[in-house]
């Protein structure tokens, strides 16, 4: 089953030729979110022919206007497209207060139903849930207040193994204790195991955003071994103080908490525009994360079980 | 003197692959405006390596989307970017109450003075001007409150035809009276006219922005004769009740304004992405107007006497 991200805009508060501000769409299942929406998100979601209309959700980690200026002109668009279909927004409270001034200077009357939720300060929330996946909302450390999501795969129902149901002649009544995780107890004293009659369940994938912060423990907390983590690396070493001054870090920094966490991969991302050579990023975080990648506009990225 | 216009965007509401929405540069005597900050402009600027920080003044034509989205990333930018000089920006009287609560949310201060006018309704007004040009805002019609802009040269002083100050040996009192219009009369009897001893003027030019707008008579009164006018033609002839509906213009009937108003060259612009072929535009002005032309981005329109 699909699960990847892809960068729309890795950059930092200030839009360079090269990097686009923050914005990305993850894929889980097929269901799409976004996360963040830096101005020019709808143009970078044109460009990569992402469907614009299988968003179901957005998410915005903070208002910083790298983080969000795109939201209203993508809201419009999808008004303007005709959209009919409920939409599903999620930040911090003052977001619907930004988002209802917009509307009504522009006098506009969305044609499709707009949910803005308000996530919750400082604690670890589940906010969005189907059968197959989960997302959490998590508090980050920055200057105002600023949240991560995690994407979680759930466990699924056990698939029963067809020749294991042929060969112990299973009834549908056993069938179904089996797949709720039962042992079963045969009249005759045979004992037969829900592990032996499943197919055996591929491991469950997570991916964590984490943009923007500065070094936070409590991450140990909330997304310990997730499978693949996207976090800020604004900064180079040689600007460490004005990482900690700025409640941003640097590539290092960002590789100490993916060894910490015990990802599987790191994704470096949230580039400062003062940097050319970006190969510096991973060379700076790959002596202590080896795994680590730099984020690159456009391209996807499989979020793949350790 | 430079007296030009820089297309940094001419599509309509959704923004394309094609075209970016509505901005522009007008260059007048080296003083750079922007006119409508759709999202996405400041990339244009960059793009276009036009100098942010030489911007001065903005004017904002009306609150829909697609002509003041990219404001907040702008003036965030020139923000962390440092600047230190005075802007000034121009719009509808909600626009200051956006421009708080954005910098409310994300707790931002500008380092720089920001002034934010409120544009009149209904009436033609000047609302810049200095020793060499001018710049009126007057009403158009849509569906919320809009305003065009018109930039003028204004009359210089004379400049003295330096053979003729020697051949009548001019005193600098009489130098003084012929450079501020007046005829002398000498003691002996000569006249002389300001005319024979002032450098021919050169004509004085005019630009004038009209978008978004139905067709509007009133246009007559506010800038007849100007030497170029950017006209929004959303829409082509077959379009043309839809363009009604929306107080849009077809490239026709911005021709026919274009030949009412006795311009030198017409700009279509703010183009529906419903189009492929953009050529029919200027085949369905030319009839009317000969000297009509499509908009084009990163292009740099000269304004030029009649």
């Amino acid at each position: 089953m699909n699960f990847e991200v892809t960068i729309l805009g890795c950059g930092a508060a200030t839009p360079t030729g090269r990097y686009n501000p923050s914005a990305q769409i993850v894929n889980v299942h097929d269901k799409l979110f976004l996360v963040d929406c830096g101005e020019g998100t709808q143009m970078q979601i044109r460009k990569y022919k992402i469907r614009l209309q299988r968003i179901q959700h957005i998410f915005i980690s903070h208002l910083h206007g790298d983080h969000y200026l795109g939201l209203m002109g993508l809201l419009s668009t999808l008004h303007l497209l005709g959209r009919n279909t409920e939409l599903h927004v999620y930040g911090p409270s003052e977001l619907k207060a930004l988002i209802d001034l917009n509307l009504k200077v522009s006098q506009t009357w969305l044609v499709y139903p707009l949910h803005v939720h308000v996530l919750t300060p400082e604690v670890m929330e589940q906010i969005v849930e189907d059968k197959t996946m989960e997302v959490h909302s998590f508090p980050l450390k920055h200057r105002i207040a600023t949240w991560g999501f995690v994407f979680k795969e759930k466990e699924r129902p056990c698939k029963m193994r067809q020749e294991m149901v042929e060969r112990l002649r299973l009834s549908p009544e056993e069938i179904t204790r089996l797949k709720s995780g039962e042992s079963i107890t045969r009249e005759d004293g045979q004992e037969i195991a829900p592990e032996s009659t499943c197919e055996p369940a591929p491991p469950l994938r997570s991916y964590a955003y984490c943009s923007d912060t500065a070094v936070w423990e409590p991450l140990t907390e909330y997304i310990p071994g997730v499978d693949l983590l996207y976090h800020e690396s604004t900064f180079l070493n040689r600007e460490k103080t004005r990482a900690a001054e700025t409640f941003h870090c640097t590539a290092e920094q960002a590789a100490e908490m993916a060894k910490k966490l015990n990802v599987g991969q790191l994704i470096l991302g949230h580039f400062s525009a003062r940097y050319d050579d970006m190969d510096k990023f991973t060379e700076e975080a790959r002596p202590i994360f080896p795994n680590s990648v730099l984020a690159e506009e456009g391209k996807t990225y499989a979020v793949v079980a350790k």
